[in-house]
C-alpha cells in the first residue's frame, strides 16, 4: 500500500508512472455487462435482492462450473457476495470459530491472516517455496500443529502457481482425515497459461471456494464475488450473509450475469496479460533474478532481488523515484523473507509493462 | 423474512400483495444520481477505488453534516462502507473485543445481535417500551451490568422513535462514564415526520455513527453507507476495511455523490410517507390498536395486536392469506414481547397503503 501511495503522490506531482503494482485488471467490464446494468439502471429501481443473490447469477454460476470443469453444481450451494473480500469473511465466520487456527501460505495474500485475526482466529503461516510450487504441501501441514482451517488461493497471489489435481487432492484428503476446513480462494481462475486450474470441486466437494468477478471478469469496482459451500453450510452462510450484509449489490449482479457470456472478450485480455508475461519473465531474466516462482496464472511474477538488495522496500522506493516504476515489495506478501522479493504485477497495457522492463534492466545491468 | 417469502410465494402463484413489510423505498435512485452512474458506467473502467471511499464522497458527506447539522466534520473521519451492514460489521470489529457485552434496544434491529454474536460478543438485550419511548434510557444501561459498548437506531426500526439532544447527552455521558463506545445507527436520518433527528455527533464526537444511502437517499440495492469515527479509530477502520473489503462499490460512490443534491426528489418521497404514515396510523386506531410506538421517523408503524391475538405470526399469516396484505410479525424484533405486536412499513405508494389499511380495518372491524 505504501508504494500505491508513492505512486499516487508522484502522478499527482505530474511525474508519469507505470503501474507494475496494481492488482486488478485495468480494463472495463466486458461491453455486454455494461450494457445489461446500463439498460436496469435506467428502467428498475434497485432494491436489495436475496442475501443469497438472485436465483439467476446462481444457476448461471452453477453452469459455469458445468462449462468449464464438467461438474454439476446445485445453484443452491452458490452464495453471491460482496467481492471475493466479503466471501472470505462469511466462509471465515461460518467455518471457523473464535481461536480457530488456520493456515496460510507465505508468502500469500496478506488479507488472508488480518481478516482471521480480526475475527479472532489465529492464522498460521506455512513457509513455502519453490519445493512445493509456493503452495502449501501435507508436509507443511503436518509441522504446523493442530490446524482447523486452511486457506490456500490457486493461482495463487503474489507467486500466480496453481495447485494442480494431485496436489489439490492431497491437500483435501489431508483436510478431511484432520477435520480441517479447507478453503479454496479461486479468484484468478480464468487467467492461466498454458495449463488450466482445476477446481477444487472438482476433488472435494466438502471444500469452500471463493470466487469473484474482479480478476478474469475484469470488473473489481463492482465488489461481486461468490461462494460454493457444502450442503451443511448453506443455511448458515445464507443467515450469516442476511444479518451481516443484507444482500450484495443488486446493479453488480446483472452485470455480472452478463459478463459471465463476454468469454471472447475477456479472453482477449488472458491473452494480453500472456505477452506481459512473457515480457516480464524476460525481462526479469536479463535483471539477473534468478529465483522467479513459476508464473502459472494470476498477472503476477514473484522474484527474489537478493542479488540487488536486502531491503526491497528500498529497492522499490528507489525504482519509482529514479524509473517511474512502481513495483510492490516482497514484504507485503511474507514478514519474514519478503525483503529480498518483489511482485511485479503485468495487468496493465502492453507497452507500459514493455516500457517498465526495459527501464529496470537497463538500470539493473548499468546503474546498480 | 418468512413473510417476504411467503408473500413472494404468493406473487409467484398470481396472486397480489399489498407490501406492508417491506424495509426498503420502492422508488429508485434520485434522477441525478442515475444519469451520473450511466455516464461513468458508459466511459470509465469502474477500479476499486480507496478503501476509506473516494475523496469527493467523503468531503462531500462531512459537508452533509454542516448543511444538516451545522457541524465542522473533518472528511479524514468519514469512511465510506458497503451499506450501513458493511459499517455496522466494521465499526463492531474495531470497537468491540471478543466476549465483549454490548447492549442493543429489545425491540431492534435483528440484525445487531446476529452480527455481535457472529463476531464472538454477546449482545445484552436492553427490553424498551413507551416509558422511554422504546429507546434504551441510562436506567436500562445501569441495569444491564457491564457494558463495552451500546449500539442505538435513531430513528429506530422497527419504533421510528427519535432519540432527541437530551436523551443523546444522556446515553453518550453514560457511556464516557462507563467506557463503554456509543454507536449510533442514523441509518432513517433525513425521514422524519414534524421533528428532526439530531446526530450523536452535535453531542459526542466520540461516538461511531453508521448512516446509509439506502433509505432517505432511495438507493437500497446500491449497497452503500458510511462510518464517521472519532480520530483514535480512524487509521483502525481503514486498515480494517482494506483487508476485509479492499474498497465499496465504485459506481455506486459516484451515484451517491450526486444524490446528495438531489433533495428535493427526496424530500418529496418523504412527503409521500408522511401521508402513508398518516394513513397507517389512522387505519390502526381504527382496528382498535391502542398501543403504537410514536413514529417519529424511518417508514415504520410499531403496533401492539394484543387485543386481536397472542400469536402474531399466525395473525401475519391470516392477513396475507386472506387479503392479501403482508405485514411483519413482531417476534423478528422482539424474541420476548414480539408475538403481540407488528411492524408495518409505509414505504410504498400511497394507494397500496390506503388499500392495505382499508382491509385491514374490514377485517378488525367485522370479521375477527
Amino acid at each position: 500500500m505504501a508504494v500505491m501511495r508513492a505512486a499516487g503522490e508522484r502522478e499527482a506531482a505530474g511525474h508519469g508512472v507505470l503501474h507494475l503494482e496494481v492488482g486488478q485488471p485495468s480494463t472495463p467490464a466486458p461491453a455486454v455487462a455494461r450494457r445489461a446494468a446500463a439498460a436496469v439502471l435506467e428502467h428498475t429501481p434497485l432494491h436489495y435482492t436475496d442475501a443469497e443473490g438472485t436465483v439467476s447469477l446462481r444457476e448461471r454460476i452453477a453452469r459455469w462450473y458445468a462449462e468449464r470443469h464438467g461438474l454439476a453444481v446445485d445453484p443452491e450451494r452458490v452464495v453471491v457476495t460482496t467481492g471475493a473480500s466479503g466471501a472470505c469473511v462469511l466462509a471465515f465466520l461460518v467455518a471457523f470459530d473464535v481461536g480457530a487456527r488456520v493456515g496460510v501460505a507465505q508468502p500469500g495474500y496478506p488479507c488472508y491472516p488480518t481478516m482471521l485475526t480480526s475475527l479472532g482466529c489465529e492464522p498460521v503461516p506455512l513457509e513455502v517455496d519453490e519445493r512445493t510450487r509456493f503452495q502449501p504441501h501435507p508436509t507443511h501441514l503436518a509441522a504446523a500443529g493442530h490446524l482447523d482451517g486452511l486457506v490456500v488461493a490457486s493461482p495463487s497471489n503474489p507467486t500466480g502457481t496453481v495447485l494442480d489435481t494431485d496436489a489439490l487432492t492431497a491437500l483435501a484428503q489431508w483436510c478431511n482425515d484432520a477435520g480441517a476446513w479447507l478453503v479454496v480462494d479461486e479468484i484468478y481462475h480464468g487467467i492461466t497459461y498454458g495449463t488450466s486450474a482445476p477446481s477444487v470441486l472438482e476433488v472435494d466437494e466438502s471444500a469452500i471456494v471463493v470466487n469473484s468477478f474482479s480478476k478474469y471478469f475484469s470488473m473489481p469496482g463492482w465488489r461481486l464475488g461468490w461462494l460454493v459451500v457444502p450442503d451443511a453450510l448453506v443455511d448458515p452462510v445464507r443467515r450469516l450473509a442476511q444479518n451481516l450484509t443484507v444482500a450484495p449489490p443488486t446493479l453488480a449482479q446483472v452485470a455480472g450475469l452478463a459478463a459471465m457470456d463476454a468469454t471472447d472478450e475477456l479472453d482477449a485480455h488472458v491473452a494480453r496479460y500472456a505477452t506481459n508475461r512473457s515480457l516480464v519473465l524476460d525481462g526479469l531474466r536479463r535483471c539477473g533474478a534468478t529465483r522467479v516462482a513459476p508464473s502459472d496464472g494470476a498477472f503476477y511474477a514473484w522474484a527474489e532481488v537478493s542479488h540487488l538488495t536486502d531491503d526491497a522496500q528500498a529497492l522499490c522506493a528507489r525504482w519509482l523515484d529514479e524509473l517511474g516504476v512502481a513495483v510492490t515489495p516482497g514484504i507485503d506478501f511474507d514478514p519474514d523473507g519478503g525483503h529480498r522479493w518483489v511482485r511485479l504485477s503485468y495487468a496493465g497495457a502492453t507497452e507500459d509493462v514493455t516500457e517498465a522492463m526495459e527501464r529496470l534492466v537497463h538500470w539493473c545491468t548499468t546503474e546498480r
